[in-house]
């Protein structure tokens, strides 16, 4: 089957590009001497974590309990949910969870942790909690520092619990423009790691995992010598974000909207079947790939509006998206289409669509 | 079980609020004298759908073939899918979905009738089409006046199709603030609809359906003596970008999406368990119900940020958030959960949802 009979909007993957890119990761991580656990919140797919894997990744992150369990339940062994779980049946799924996976989760308060034992003592099952610590100013974790290796040392007091390390993840700068600005906030992260590490060692405990990045600063917390881990997670796709990093990342661009003209009743406009239901614009609007003759000016929820210069777009006719934001472009979609040029090689479901539990 | 048992994010219906909300629109088309068509792209559900049909609703509108299969399947029997549809496979599925219930399509151009009208003799099916004319400059739609009637004069002369009338939808106005700049935009768009209806007279046709309005505009349209049927959609549900209308709609709030607090570690500030992956952000960020001492600041993938003004929240406790915009928030679900009050009556598919092929 030719990409030109795959029915609109669809998501489809070139595939060579996107191994390309993992066999890139890979390779960095190799040999900079950290691990790889890639995040699965861009993917959403055992499928794919299993090609991480092979490629020498030590496991996968999600951010939420469900998300663990589709992983779980596709053979991925060793997951960390890189985010808080705060109520009782999240955790008893977690828990129960153990049975077929190494199941980690985060924490950021003495409150969530004891509750986390509890569960754990009446499951019969040790868990693995690891401190969010908040490098960034503006989401969950604990204060970095005492604060911290305090609530290290309470996790590691408990007879059902492990201590497992700590998460530092710097979302805000992985989007900020110039190398600068991202050298600058990850040395930031880096110094209150380093605190917080010190303080933990100062409890008598050690941090099996420090885990944190992602693909607009990996180099750097990898050149820190502090994190263990790195959890790149839109490496393998890019999107049109990224690409207005400077510089842009050493990633090629394999994830696509596949879009159809519907209307092109007017000269210098047409009109695309892919709105924001099919296409996320949280981060901007889609790019069309490999036409800068094309813009998409405006999304509404199944229109996208299109701008032409010089050129001109018959009914019918198909476009390739490059999403403004790769990871909930994904989780629009039921389904991946995989391509070998512009052949179907393969369709493999979006397993963890949707789960936001 | 109570809401505060249901665990978030979850996707919620005050069903008696709901319910006031459909009795109320099919009073107002009742005593108008015009057909409500009522727009699934909102709840994208058969059972909301018979809910309507059974209080007077002529039928459903969709925007998808994929859409239109899901409410046929479910024992919806009158279909519009008030949208272009373009790809022979689209229309060939739309054509076989004939043996089960009347689903109609628009077209604004020759070709596409040209297509429809060979896909329709191929399957032994006599398809009705609608010609979409341009009212808001901006989407679908052919000229209106002598161009849309040549058009439905094409459509009139195949032995495969009926002409089935006029879609003249202004999706702009819906949200424009003032009463007044909607209900001079919906003048604009009546004018544009009746220089069409007096061209298609001219070659001896009539329009036996003449859609278009939403939540926003449809007394306008209604009022015109132009349009038969009201296609809203949003008044069941309504969100936060419609309670910005001036005045606001008259119908009241009765979707939410349930959300718990999963970080407070900072005073002033707390974190959710639901960002722009639960909730449609296109049409602004959500409200929190019933809480105007705090403010949801800011969506990333699956935190919201709050700030909160003299009071405090605990990790774990729920609050309800009204959507910025409620088609796209619901797209993002598979279930409803129906409540009576603060107790769980019912739990439903979000059948159509990602139906956007």
């Amino acid at each position: 089957m030719h990409e030109s009979e795959i029915d609109t909007p669809a998501l489809v993957i070139d595939l060579d590009i996107m191994e390309a890119n993992m066999d890139r990761m890979a390779a960095f991580c190799r040999e900079a001497g950290v691990g790889l656990r890639a995040h699965a919140k861009t993917h959403k797919s055992p499928v794919i974590a299993h090609w991480q894997i092979d490629r020498g990744a030590v496991g996968q992150c999600v951010q939420k309990p469900a998300e663990a369990e589709v992983l779980a339940w596709g053979g991925v062994r060793d997951i960390l949910i890189s985010n808080e779980v705060v109520s009782e049946r999240k955790l008893q799924r977690v828990a129960a969870l153990q049975a077929m996976a190494t199941v980690s989760v985060c924490a950021d308060n003495a409150a969530t942790v004891e509750l986390i034992e509890a569960i754990a003592e009446a499951a019969g099952r040790r868990m693995t909690v690891l401190v969010e610590i908040d490098v960034m100013g503006a989401r969950c974790g604990i204060e970095p520092g005492a604060e911290a290796a305090a609530l290290a040392k309470r996790i590691a007091a408990s007879r059902h619990l492990v201590f497992g390390g700590l998460q530092s993840y710097h979302g805000g700068a992985q989007h900020r423009r110039s190398e600068e600005e991202r050298r600058s906030a990850i040395a930031d992260a880096v110094r209150k790691t380093v605190v917080t590490i010190d303080a933990i060692r100062g409890q008598g405990l050690s941090c099996a995992i420090v885990g944190g990045a992602g693909t607009g600063t990996f180099r750097h917390e990898a050149a820190s010598g502090v994190y263990t881990e790195i959890q790149a997670g839109s490496y393998i796709f890019m999107d049109a974000d990224y690409a207005r990093n400077d510089p842009t990342p050493e990633f090629q661009q394999s994830l696509f909207v596949l879009s159809t003209v519907m209307s092109a009743a007017r000269d210098g406009r047409a009109v695309l079947d892919c709105g924001h239901k099919g296409v996320a614009i949280d981060s901007g609007l889609p790019l069309v790939h490999g036409r800068p003759d094309i813009d998409y000016i405006g999304a509404s929820d199944e229109h996208g509006a299109l701008t032409l210069r010089d050129t001109s777009l018959r009914v019918g006719e198909q476009l390739r998206l490059v999403p403004g934001h790769c990871d909930p472009t994904v989780d629009r979609y039921d389904w991946y289409v995989g391509l070998r040029g512009q052949r179907v090689a393969c369709v493999f479901p979006v397993a963890a669509r949707g789960m936001m539990q």
